[in-house]
């Protein structure tokens, strides 16, 4: 057997732990052998949760950290002080070697600025962006940067392109995966500065597959399957995602309520509906990895299930085996 | 009666003209006596059109342009060379004061252009922006600017506010609107370098509504009247607005094929769930308008129906009653 792979979860993150996250873990454990589990936080609280299942008592093991930290804290103010955080406490895991992988459904803000300060970054790596996956009408499409660090430059942008692309080709198993830069148009010489700036950069990688702009219209349709954005726009496409297709099911679900025949008629579509609609918002696989950090960092949903967080930490042993940060290294830091 | 405003209408503009351009400003003369109209374009072509109906011939007249700008011309080019084009003919009408506002479904690039060059901007005003309604579970917002001029500044956006913030007011009759800055944190410390700046300048503004950021996920809601934000990220919000609901909608529409129980089901919902999409994504009443100009410039769907058009002509009515342009001047550029 391999090596096992060590992932750390962060039991207090979220907002339904330790109770889900306890259970995302343990039902992970089921899934493969190779994964060990470590749990940051309280003793207690996670014990208490651990006794209401059997699992293999040798792969799972509690780290204690006392303090939890808020959705609300101001995030680099909380990293710094709330050294015994299960967040940090979790993130010291892995900077040390002791861990492969940190899963949290806690404050984004938070593990963005652990990610950076914690962790720290692959040498030769500028920044490292969040790249969650946002799903299409041919599966999902991977959205690079999400992270909170705006006004990217052109270096980091390429960076961005090429790290996505060898995630979704030895993660999600894309081959070939076409990346595109976020455009108000299909032409070269559109663009803002930054994106006129970033397009000619991405034609000379011979690394990737680039295939021009992609207009915020044709994201839906899966036109391709790595988008690369500076955070800002990242962050306004992945809210907006949420926030329009939450929108659009209330009009149509009210809508469907106004007569007697659409009343009936929802009845009958509904179990078909929900189909639709979980695997079409479901393509997130549980969470968003931060890419380009020593180690990996997975953000999960503050509303996760236990089978989001089971997901999440599942994802990572795919990460390990490819040896994605050995291929970012090898790629992105020897020019 | 009070005088008559006169529109000039591209006849030529759009997928469908000049059937529907000319269709929509005949039922538009019959919405209100108010109104004449000035028909750009090939005269063979017009009337042709025209004789398909009866109409007061006194409001209605022909101003012959021999060329036509296509959706696929650089706009630049296009606006500087075809000097007989129906869009610069008509324009160029606004522009001599024989017509007090133009409205086109053609190229979106030649009309922004064209607006700014041939039109021009009222002195004071540093950029035009394009200021399309949205749809929102509330009714609908404005999202300013969605133009091509991107790399804003922070004054350009302070304009953008106190523009949008009249338009709604006076034009969409919504009191005392709510202007927001999309931005990706509700607190004021978040954002990139340019929504940094802009937001103490919008705080500072006592004519408008300012009720602070507004995150991607919330303009679906509606918890904004005026959604500012610079022109690049403004074209990301429209085009993923258009995009994700056509992609969500074929989902559901595959989904419902599924089953029998789904397929029946199905047949019950359809009117309602048309009508609904209609209300939901119908709001744009026809045209965005291009705002800061000298004379009102309306730019409309390409692909309008002649009901759009119609829309778009008696937005230009409400616009020029209310004296929009004057109010900007008052308030815009007295400083």
């Amino acid at each position: 057997m391999s090596r096992q792979i060590r992932i750390v979860v962060d039991a207090m993150g979220g907002d339904n732990a330790p109770d889900v996250t306890v259970r995302g873990a343990v039902e992970a454990l089921k899934v493969s052998e190779k994964i060990a589990i470590i749990l940051t936080g309280r003793t207690n609280d996670i014990q208490k949760e651990l006794e209401k299942y059997t699992y293999d008592k040798e792969r799972i093991r509690i780290v204690h950290a006392e303090d939890v930290i808020g959705f609300d804290e101001p995030p680099v103010m909380a990293i710094r002080k709330k050294k015994d955080s299960s967040i940090v406490v979790g993130m010291n895991l892995v900077k040390r070697g002791e861990a492969d992988a940190f899963v949290s459904a806690g404050s984004t803000g938070a593990i963005l600025v652990g990610g950076q300060f914690v962790v720290g970054r692959i040498k030769g790596i500028e920044r490292a962006p969040l790249a969650p996956l946002i799903p299409t009408a041919k599966g999902a499409s991977l959205l690079i940067d999400c992270g909170a660090n705006v006004d990217a430059r052109a270096s980091h942008l390429v960076q961005f392109a090429r790290m996505g692309s060898i995630y979704m080709e030895h993660v999600a198993g894309v081959k070939n995966p076409r990346v595109a830069i976020v455009n108000i148009g299909a032409e070269e010489e559109k663009g803002n500065i930054l994106v006129k700036e970033t397009y000619p950069l991405l034609k000379e990688c011979t690394d990737i597959n680039f295939v021009g702009s992609i207009e915020a219209r044709d994201i839906p349709k899966g036109n391709a399957d790595v988008i690369v954005c500076e955070a800002f726009v990242g962050n306004v496409i992945l809210k907006l995602y949420e926030g329009l297709a939450s929108t659009l099911l209330k009009e149509v679900k009210k809508g469907l309520m106004s007569t007697l025949r659409s009343k009936i008629g929802a009845l009958l579509i509904k179990p078909a509906l929900k189909k639709t609609m979980k695997e079409f918002m479901g393509a997130d696989q549980g969470g968003a990895p931060l890419l380009g950090l020593n180690g990996l960092v997975v953000k999960a949903h503050g509303s996760s299930s236990s089978e989001d967080i089971k997901q999440a930490i599942i994802q990572c042993i795919q990460f390990n085996e490819e040896e994605i940060n050995e291929k970012i290294k090898e790629n992105l830091t020897t020019e």
